[in-house]
């Protein structure tokens, strides 16, 4: 047995709940019927049309679990963003397991009928995209259109300081403009009254047809790279299940370890510093667990394995391998009778509000507050006489934005690229500073790490 | 006498260079008269309105001195991207100071009358505009959009082998997100097919009213941050001007003997690899040379100096300080009673193509080849009968594009987001592959680098 902190038992259920969000993953982008392949596959059994990523899906499914792990352990309060949202089938299936899906659907339900539903509504006429959408439970970050996850990370952990958001971030997803940037946004995040971000790197090592830059330079660069973004990362690789669970169990129990002594210490002491918040690269192949080759070309571990990586089953031999594939999950053990769960597994996923697909956070209509807005008629502008008056519209929306934060200290937030003072907003610093938690001198002018007028970027 | 490369009569003309280039600079931003302060300096000598940005100019001036002095020394073939092209009243200055923007603009002459109209022109009323724009000579990138810089100037070197783009990089604009994933442009780089960039950041350390992010973290974390680029750093940082001349002079032939030994080894070996390539960054005071305080405040070095240090011209202490600044840069000693630059001086810039402002490389229409074209009928799908015949559009124009590629080996690129497979244009990999000067597989499909068919960032 691999070394590690996980007991045989617990290794054995976190590896068996794994398998069946991979089950639940491929059966999306194939199955029409035999959900649990009672009866021997045949095409009749598989969509016309195959749709679908499931290149970086095992990696979510894996992270997803051992999240799942630790939630449940350390009673965490937490939600996933999907960086590559292109692995909807993953996030659809975590949160069938976890039953959330079947609470917001309930004709998908968590039996042989619900399962050949959930199979067959996925990239199909009438059915749901293949995305991480809107719709999917747990979801607040849009899968199509990559390069905002960590954006929406942190943005969801400003002023929630209990809240812990676990953003996985495609190595795809890591070379456009807006995510190279976003990094930073570590320098606004206040340990006191912010909650936590743990960025997870997820090098699969490709794109739709080409590697990825930051898989193919030396880690020692990779690792300056994050370093001078301001992280303390720390780099898993491999691919041997057993192997990258017991390992993944102590890297997670490490980071939220530092993330707890940096909380603690930032909400202990009287001034916020910014700390080297931990996170994550993960390492392993692309369509991990998928066929290993198809016409005898490679397949997992490479681009090939991006989206659909077997199709055209009116080849046998491609029908085999998918068989293949789907039975070395072994369904068998993971569903019941009726097509449900087992009960073991099924007590791995947290409970109620824990579970990361029905977290109020991720739903906002749970947790919206009305925003207490003085009367806007309040601040006009006095004209006695026509053409007589000269003022400024966007002067006068800062004393009325001013007011908008005295009222609402803690949830309303003023965002901007540094044009608060050029915009005229300046008002609003008789009663807020600038988010800052870099370096501080003198001659600054109204920035402070526990202010509320947050900037953003350039000049 | 500062220590350093230059001798004293270099030291000193290099720097009366740079006055000259400030004072034609701050003369832009104020003055509509008595350009040469021969008359006492009066109210009425000011604009009306005061409009530009200062803050950037004196780096940006400091920078094209010491460019052209190894333009001249090494006899390169370079342009000047302008990052900062909030900072136009430099780049203007300088075409003016080498005589491009007098042959670009005869009416605009090296004398007194012309100086007062380059002075009055800018940021005025039929006049031009305040950034690097398209009519600036030399200008190929417009500077009133922050981020493109650094993809404008790797666009420049690719296959101009013998150029070199010294492209400045503000420490605002760096906060962008297409800058901050630009970095990794050097991956696409080709030391034997395609020229050089130097990137310059310059770390002035304000965006328009607050410090940037790249200015305020460690200079440790910084220099991790370009080596995880893939970059080999150095830092110059000061505001000793006699001392900062001798130091950059210094480090510019230090950065160039490596570009040199880069592309001479790149050149004469077989096999390309992906060097670590010299960047610089330049920390120095925002507005340096400016007023050092207005009203009991700090301006140079601060965010006051972005852009008009000094408004309000009917108080005497501020035309006071304004006329202090302008004789501080002494132009009696720089200009000719005419109002030309002393022969000294000129003597100083490039010769013709090879002054920034006027090599052809910055003006695409001197450098314009037609392409060759086959002839688009011979791609038509042949259709015998309506509604019989299936066939892909892009497929079709993979074809094309294929012999594009074919016929204009040295001046046709594609360029895209990892999509030329998927968009059915893998016509073209019959005749090239996809640039790639990061690490390669064995499983990889279509890499090198030397390849024609770029590509760029995400899935």
């Amino acid at each position: 047995m691999a070394e590690g902190p996980l007991s045989e038992a617990e290794l054995k259920k976190l590896h068996a709940y794994w398998r069946a969000a991979n089950y639940l993953s491929v059966g999306q982008i194939y199955l029409l019927a035999n959900p649990l392949l009672r009866e021997p596959l045949q095409v009749k059994h598989i969509k016309p049309r195959l749709l679908g990523h499931w290149g970086t899906t095992p990696g979510l499914n894996f992270l997803y679990a051992h999240l799942n792990r630790v939630i449940k352990s350390r009673d965490l309060d937490a939600i996933f963003i999907c960086g590559p949202g292109h692995g909807g089938p993953a996030m659809v299936a975590n949160a069938y397991l976890e039953g959330t899906y079947t609470e917001t659907y309930p004709d998908v339900t968590q039996d042989l009928i619900g399962l050949q539903k959930l199979f067959r509504q996925f990239s199909f006429p009438g059915g749901i995209p293949s995305h991480d959408a809107p719709e999917t439970p747990g979801s607040i970050h849009e899968g199509g259109e990559l390069g905002y996850a960590l954006t929406h990370a942190y943005g969801a952990a400003f002023d929630n300081p209990n809240l812990k958001v676990f953003c996985v971030i495609g190595d795809g997803e890591a070379e456009t403009g807006p995510l190279a940037a976003s990094w930073h946004s570590n320098k606004f995040l206040n340990p006191q009254t912010d909650g936590a971000v743990l960025p997870i790197l997820h090098l699969n090592g490709y794109k739709i047809a080409n590697p990825t830059l930051l898989a193919r330079i030396p880690e020692d660069e990779l690792r300056r790279l994050l370093e001078g973004y301001g992280y303390a990362p720390y780099i898993i690789a491999g691919d041997d299940p057993m192997d990258m669970h017991q390992r993944m169990a102590a890297l997670l129990d490490l980071v939220l370890d530092e993330i707890e002594e940096i909380q603690g210490k930032g909400r202990k002491h009287g001034k916020p510093a910014r700390p080297r918040w931990p996170m994550i690269v993960m390492r392993t192949p692309k369509g991990w667990t998928g066929p290993k080759e198809v016409d005898g070309l490679p397949v997992e571990g490479t681009w090939r394995a991006h989206q659909v990586p077997i199709d055209n089953m009116t080849k046998p031999e491609h029908l085999r391998i998918l068989d293949r594939w789907l039975r070395s999950y072994r369904p068998e053990e993971l569903f019941d009778t009726d097509g449900a769960l087992v009960r073991e597994l099924s007590a791995l996923a947290p409970r109620g509000p824990r579970r990361m697909s029905a977290n109020p956070h991720a739903n906002g209509g749970e947790l919206l507050q009305e925003l207490r807005l003085p009367d806007f008629r309040d601040y006009a502008v006095k004209v006695d006489k026509p053409a007589t008056t000269f003022d400024e519209a966007t002067k006068v929306l800062g004393a009325f934005l001013r007011d908008v934060i005295v009222h609402n200290p803690h949830n309303f937030r003023l965002m901007g690229p540094d044009e608060t003072a050029s915009n005229r907003l300046s008002a609003v610093f008789d009663v807020t500073n600038r988010d800052w938690l870099a370096d501080v001198l003198p001659t600054d002018d109204h920035l402070a790490p526990d202010a509320r007028a947050g900037w953003r970027a350039t000049c």
